[in-house]
């Protein structure tokens, strides 16, 4: 284990007690909430030093951002989603939803946000910015700008939804449905939803 | 105030202060999670004295069973929701949804239900059987047996993502759309979840 203080040990092994302390972290936050989460809590469940602990990330409340903060692959993978061409777009958000909660580097950090997000305000207005963002911000490649925040806007409502469904809550059947059977019931959806008729006047 | 122990005030006191104490122990549950909660705190938020909070909910385990169960009332609306005919159904599903969640005597009980599941194990089971039988289970007056878990469990996930997105986290523009507006964009996906095809092997 590093020395705890201003010394550190190699660089992957930094890389591993960081990575260790932010699950232990999340797992905290998601359970106990801000409140209920202490620095030497979560050295314990790390079996690190807390003084480690703040070495690494400073204070509790930098260790809350960063818990809850999406690993960029994940971000990533949404932008690169929303640029496929529109005739196979529907499906193809539907299974870079499935693939990135089923994502062993992602799953848990998004769970974590989700959880703590239902607690914590400062978590919430975060959430409100990713997916307004994040989420809802590359869509602005596939849908005119004026509808985009409404369009956008429902496929992320449906989209996390099927997380708590499936992810969260595990309520069957939809917690066990292959991609393809969620693809065949789902994309539909997205489908109208990016440019189907969604206000009374389209119809 | 009724004075602490076993003596009671009048009928209508009593409903008022257990009403209250009920309130405050659903935000602290809310914001500080099962763990961080304490009788003694839900007392002064309550403005009434500890040992009537035990009096009246015996617990703070009890407390937190009732906190997270919802009204008999909500349930019974989607009941009734369920038994509108088949031509109007997803309409008067998209409207009943949106009318409970904005009912004041609901609405708090139902954010405070969600933001609970996503810390307290025990509330999470709780949940997912509220969504099981109590969401999906009048479904079995308007879906075919074999169909009905994988549809109403397809209209809860865009119902929860709604609820989520409106409700909780409050992201525009899905915050503010009108009920006409919801309907319009939802209406027609809680259609298709209902009778129109969902799997591969349907179209």
């Amino acid at each position: 284990m590093a020395p705890k203080g201003g010394a550190r040990g190699p660089r992957d092994e930094r890389g591993v007690l960081a990575a260790r302390i932010l699950d232990a972290a999340r797992a905290s936050f998601a359970t106990d909430g801000y409140a209920g989460t202490t620095v030497r809590g979560i050295g314990r469940a790390a079996d690190v030093d807390p003084a480690l602990v703040y070495h690494y990330y400073g204070s509790k409340e930098r260790l809350l951002d960063e818990a809850t903060t999406p690993p960029p692959s994940f971000l990533e993978q949404i932008v690169l989603a929303w640029s496929s061409p529109a005739d196979g777009l529907a499906e193809r958000l539907v299974r870079e939803m499935l693939g990135n909660w089923e994502n062993p580097a992602h799953g848990d950090a998004l769970r974590a946000i989700l959880q703590i997000a239902g607690q914590e305000p400062k978590t919430r207005e975060k959430l409100r910015f990713i997916v307004e963002n994040s989420m809802m911000g590359p869509s602005a490649q596939a849908l005119p700008e004026a509808e985009r925040l409404t369009r956008s806007g429902l496929i992320a409502s449906q989209f996390m939804g099927l997380a708590f469904m499936r992810y969260l809550w595990k309520i069957e059947p939809v917690a066990s449905m292959s991609h393809d059977d969620l693809v065949a019931a789902v994309a539909p959806t997205i489908q109208r939803y990016l440019n189907g008729a969604i206000t009374r006047h389209d119809e």
